[in-house]
């Protein structure tokens, strides 16, 4: 039964422009993802976390963070389910007490069993990490890719096309807050969303829009091929920005059929950009001189953890203090909160036709969509590696 | 591991008769369904259903209602997840603003890309409805299923051999008030329930019985062919008629193996009977010239909603104050909470032997099953069409 | 993604040697099982419980237990959903009234249709049983298994290598008390876990070992082939014994790479054995003289119903009212809910590997483990049957 119908079929097949995309329901692996907050992991402590279908435990010992497999090689239990730190030199094993080298991951001894022939025999796998600006990204992927590529080639590229720009993630000495969570959809969903020009109208109606009275357009119609930049810097970032403000795009502010027309007086310039593996970045928003950082972390193949972090400078305590106070008692609960939640609902909406339905071949997309396909084409020609389900998902012969 | 057995075997393979009935796992096509009561759909409102696995958005503007796919044709998500209605043509998503024509189904508009190409070129399904006696209907299957069968061919016959016979539910100025809701059953275990002579066993303790010292045979023992009548009526309703009062049935008032009796003093009369697609009549039920309209209808293979409804004449606004009073401190609490529940029950206790362990073919049917065994029979010769699973439903390859 | 790597390989595929135990996800066959503490079953009661994908109702009447298939073969509903006790003869099922002979399974009447021919010409099987210190035993098979073994040969022997040994369950007059629950884990890793000399590590800092500054190894290190002696009787029980006292096994009691020592001043001689279908022995625990039996007995392939029973001898009321008092303020919350709960852990963090990662060939054991290498070996050879997947479990064709 196809409750959908395409009066004149276009002709081909949709989406071969962009054939890895949509393989990729487990992500691209080889990049940078982030994965805790720093103050989420005081010193001693352990976390696990699950990226690109990789589990990992994540532990901070003498001020240093190591991220490793989050599986015993013993009898396969999840080592960050209970915290046995011992010691700085080793992730212990609740269980039976294997003990891994934080830095090489090797079976150092068995708390038990300190004769055991097997010690020194058996390893679990270690992770790349960095730790930046209160965040700590892993490197997910095979475990021999080198050369290592660096963080900055996975974040949005510093603006220098803005008289007064927005930060970049890896300055020194940022104010940065943010949020994550785990939303049921896969992660090519909440990516595109994030930066769709045609989403505007689930946002028309938000708390904080009504509240700033900030005019927001019906959608946006691109008029030439300027519309969507594409950026491939060689060992840089790759990502696409949404040129609203170049006179590429048409803002559409009135629908006579449908009877609608936008609200608000205040004209506010913004601008989103969005980079492999998933990162967004939105200029000047939720107000002017700050930015937000989004990303859309595969964890399996039908959830995604996101990432919403809002980033500015300050030059005083008092400034600190001040974007301390608008975070507690303004993002927080109208952005992160209100606006992001109708985000997570639209993702989460189009989950099943995608999951189910195979929405990826069955969508009818329009003109709005031309961003997005400029992203499933960069994105498929740019990434690293498609990574394959863990082997728990893989179906059983 | 076969935890029944029969000492001896039955020859042939049981079904074989009905067979069509044993794939309508998904129900039954080309048939009227009810969707929701007139109340539960106000002015300018949207609501959706799911009905033989079609999902079905519901919309009244200016008074009438339309029936329209519950899916964008964009990126697949439920229309009626949230209501977004911008006026009195269209049926408008909420996510882009697609704009779907109410009386076609037809893209009329993109809220936010109104020059878009394929405006006028993409159409979602629409399915013909009648609202009768504050009943919404909707007839679900082929898109291109002509003639339109009437909707009173989908429901019991008028009653004529009756010298106090109970009003039919297309006469006007009813009394109609009750229920329906979601039981975690195939539809037909629902069905099959509801007339089934051999249930009344778990209804012998329930309150209304106790309070109105109703008496409730054990069971009733056919005597002949024509304790069950067959209603096959040229372009008009198929159904069976369970002929309690004819003789043709010996009513079982004691059972000394078992050491049982029936209980009550207060003899009434009624009758039940059953009509394509699902459709149960109970005459004089729960008092003496009112009637019960049930329906059992399909919602995915393994759930069905169930309509419990009753339906009475009155000739002043005393009298339609009087079943309002019945309804509410009588019938709903006795009948269709406690006396329904126990069907429930019963219906939910029976899907996983038939889901999981295809009771289809291994129940061991008895003499008090007769009028079960006629109905699947009617069902297999006279229904429409076989419901297939709808595409997100089906093994995927 | 392998997410463990051994350095060295090593030869041969693991698990030949006990290629049955490997098989036996939904439990062993043909042997006794607990059912029910009697205290759950009073006269004229029913209950349902499945064992080893068996469904089986248990009835009291005139004080003997009876075990039949729960499943009426009419409409295939669990007749332990509802108590429909009739008489002291039948187990009736609660909706049509099909009556089943308690003795012998045989349909004896149908409430509604007492002449019909079905009656006498269909059964449902019945279950061996035996009632022991205030246990309900069930033996769980192959409906024609002869000659039925003795419950004594699926319990641990008696205890006679001890000059003050802990009673044996089928003496008379015991204190006799415990709990039983599921565990969200394969039968086999809860067996496991009980007699693993390796995991006392999650019992090093629980409340009872605290309080009571119980000296607790961190691991058993076997010198000799006697730390693990085979209890193989003709016709009696067949069983692994963990030698702790004699020498054969070196106390590990310091790990200096670790950084860890052992806690505790008070030396407490216990011994645990584990027996065939499935039934740890502790001697000596919670305290001197008593012993503790623990089952993990298979409800389907994914979950177990744990049993942990306390017993002990008692010649005055008097010391029955102190084995009640330390049951209620001592055992109960120290050793069956906080001790035990680590053990529940342990085991429902080893399913998701073994389930669905296959540990059962990845798992990398150690020394710790050669009295669990031994149990599936001996479990392997004795066993009197593997019990196959019920039918609702098996995949459909």
């Amino acid at each position: 039964m196809g409750s959908a119908q395409q009066i004149r079929r276009k002709p081909g097949r949709p989406g071969k422009e962009y054939a890895p995309y949509l393989e990729a329901a487990w992500g691209f692996k080889n990049h940078w993802y982030p994965a805790l907050f720093s103050d989420e992991l005081p010193e001693g402590s352990l976390r696990g976390v699950m990226i690109a279908g990789h589990e990992i435990a994540l532990r901070r010992a003498k001020g240093k963070v190591y991220a490793l497999a989050d599986q015993c090689a013993h009898r396969g239990v999840k080592i960050s389910a209970r915290q046995m730190c011992l010691n700085d030199e080793h992730l212990t094993c609740w269980y039976h007490g294997f003990c891994y080298g934080l830095e090489d991951g090797v079976l150092k001894t068995i708390v038990g069993s300190p004769k055991d022939p097997i010690i020194g025999k058996v390893r679990i796998r270690t992770y790349p990490l960095e730790e930046r600006s209160g965040i700590i990204f892993v490197f997910v992927g095979d475990p021999d890719y080198r050369p290592l590529p660096s963080l900055s080639a996975d974040l949005p590229i510093p603006i220098t096309d803005d008289p007064n720009p927005t930060p970049h993630l890896l300055e020194e000495g940022l104010f940065v807050r943010g949020i994550h969570a785990l939303a049921r959809s896969n992660w090519r969903l909440g990516a595109e969303n994030a930066f769709d020009p045609g989403h505007v109208l689930i946002h028309w109606d938000n708390a904080i829009v009504a509240a700033t009275d900030s005019f927001i357009p019906l959608g946006f119609h691109p008029t030439s091929p300027e519309a969507v930049k594409i950026i491939d810097l060689p060992d840089g970032p790759k990502g696409i920005m949404n040129m609203y403000n170049t006179g590429a795009y048409e803002l559409v502010t009135e629908n006579l059929v449908a009877g609608i027309k936008s609200r608000g007086s205040n004209h506010h310039y913004l601008r989103t950009s969005f980079y492999l593996p998933g990162c967004l970045l939105v200029e000047h928003w939720p107000l002017t001189g700050l930015a937000i950082y989004g990303w859309y972390v595969p964890t399996d193949d039908q959830h995604h953890e996101y990432w919403d972090v809002v980033i500015g400078r300050y030059n005083s305590e008092a400034e600190r203090k001040n974007l301390d106070f608008k975070y507690e008692k303004m993002f927080k609960p109208l952005h992160f909160e209100d606006f992001y939640s109708n985000d997570i609902f639209a993702r989460e909406a189009m989950q099943r036709y995608y999951a189910r339905q195979d929405g990826w071949s069955r969508e009818q997309l329009c003109e709005l969509d031309s961003g997005i396909v400029t992203w499933r084409k960069l994105a498929s020609r740019y990434n690293r590696g498609i990574q394959a389900p863990p082997d728990w998902a893989a179906p059983r012969d």
